[in-house]
């Protein structure tokens, strides 16, 4: 294993300290227990937006604090889920009269953490559970995981929270996005968890891992590596069939690099799979591409697309002011 | 090799055009020959700001084309020079009656052929040759190469030209800033150029090589892999031997990934350099931490310290609209 390191046991804590140094100006590090929050206060009365997870992900959820997105971020150690005292730190500090709403991925220890952590909270408080990921079936044992999609709900309902929007209002908009929200991704390699020191899955240098998850599970399908137009017409193909996009519907369309894949192939997915749903009449109004949820040093992507009337995209549109997404500010 | 393409002849141009679909609210692709330049005109009289080199290095250059920064980026072949048409044609869509100044990495092709493009412009015309690799010494035979302060250089005298400064001052201002910025890079893999589809150079697993380029090319040693302390230390102690900052000197710090390093770690690389430059009296005022001058797929990082006094940090801190960097506006 070849990381740039001092210790597999203070990894995370020192690229937080970086982290919070890096970006002073727009969110500040708490430890013991670790949260990220932001620097500017927020209005009084406003909804509480806290998210977390395992780290590896990064810039997922930490460089989503900021004005309008997250009010905070809870980092559990890699591919580990945040601890319970850990939200209940954060919500302390952020709580601001307008309740809290958690935003969740959909994994066993994150949703049974950030369950116990509502249940002692002593404010109003609801949850928002992202589950996106459609190379899973819908009746998957303990239903389907929260991948890429996650950002776009934190960056929508973070703009409606802004905007005043109460907690029953930012809870159902967030399960309005994620019900319109699919996506998939596909590796070339496996990443490798520093406590580990070593790949999770092993893959030939001719195979490729089709619907694979953020954390190195192997997906639904270990097939020959292909085309990029024959990978984006597969994965399109799954997302367009659970999405069932109308004709001339608008959409934000999102390459997401899971770690180690250059810009130059993603910007090529981009260019495969908007002309996939331009073909079949969907309208890409928005785009995003990038490594926003990654999976360590994965060489891999994934495809996100999220269907957006005028109110979802308005609040697409809105400003944002956080270390990863800036626009409008 | 993996990679997401479906051929290595048609790479960079379906990735440009991916680029330009992604990012068409602030930059427009022209093909035969290929150069990306603005969607919105600038003011008449305004220097136009153009540069270019090999591809393989993106967001480096074409993710720099917007408002506050490039007027024109021209993308050669993947670690191959533009030729001398792309940079007159580009020239030809940009110029706006203040002139022209190329920012040019210092590489005998890039030079070569923006030198040709240069003599056969027929508007007034001048160049700044970014050279901020301390990785060789100055007397090196064709000098010093141009890295990740290239951004740096292009930020500020895009601020300048955005604000009305002409291409004499331009010129001057690029040169303040090259002479003021050091990098210097490790990597922990080699890259592999599609078109080769092997890794350029070989490593073992226990090795770095410390002082590598942007292009594969080997650094100045192969040292065994050591913690990160120690590699700040080596590569800190080279810039700050080079630059040599007074106590009290205010500079910007930027952690660049050469493409398969995980934010995670360059937030603790970013740590660590931060620490050495604060301990011995430097304040670092700004930051820039992700990918942005990348080696394709390599796996390594650069740190560049770029020594910023009041009219330099007001220039970085002026707006830019890019796909790349966009803050202020």
């Amino acid at each position: 294993m070849k990381k740039f390191i001092n210790s597999t046991d203070t990894l995370l804590d020192e690229s937080l300290l970086g982290f919070a140094k890096a970006h002073a100006d727009i969110i500040q590090l708490n430890t013991q227990p670790n949260f990220i929050q932001r620097v500017n206060p927020t209005k009084p009365g406003k909804v509480a937006l806290i998210s977390g997870g395992g780290s590896g992900h990064e810039p997922l959820h930490t460089g989503f604090v900021g004005t309008g997105m997250l009010d905070a971020a809870c980092p559990g150690q890699i591919f580990t889920s945040p601890t319970p005292d850990q939200m209940l730190a954060a919500a302390a500090a952020v709580e601001n009269g307008g309740g809290v709403l958690f935003i969740v991925k959909n994994y066993a220890g994150d949703v049974m953490n950030f369950e116990m952590a509502a249940e002692m909270l002593d404010c109003s408080n609801a949850s928002v559970l992202v589950c996106d990921d459609v190379s899973l079936p819908k009746t998957h044992s303990t239903g389907r995981r929260g991948v890429a999609g996650t950002l776009i709900v934190e960056k929508i309902v973070g703009a409606a929270a802004e905007q005043g929007a109460d907690l029953a209002c930012c809870k159902a908009l967030g399960e309005k996005v994620n019900n319109a929200t699919a996506s998939m991704g596909v590796a070339l390699s496996s990443c490798t968890v520093p406590a580990l020191g070593k790949p999770t899955f092993d893959i030939s240098d001719t195979d490729m891992e089709m619907g694979v998850g953020i954390h190195g599970e192997r997906g639904h399908a270990t097939l020959k590596l292909s085309s990029a137009t024959d990978i984006v017409a597969h994965m399109a193909g799954m997302i367009d069939d659970d999405l069932k996009p109308a004709q001339g519907q608008t959409a934000l369309l999102h390459v997401n690099g899971f770690g180690a894949t250059p810009l130059m192939e993603l910007h090529l997915i981009y260019d495969l799979a908007a002309n996939y749903w331009e073909q079949r009449g969907i309208k890409i109004v928005r785009s995003l591409v990038g490594n926003y949820t990654t999976s360590i040093d994965m060489a891999g992507c994934s495809i996100t697309l999220s269907l957006l009337d005028d109110e979802l995209l308005a609040l697409w549109d809105a400003p944002v002011h956080t270390a990863a997404l800036r626009w409008g500010c």
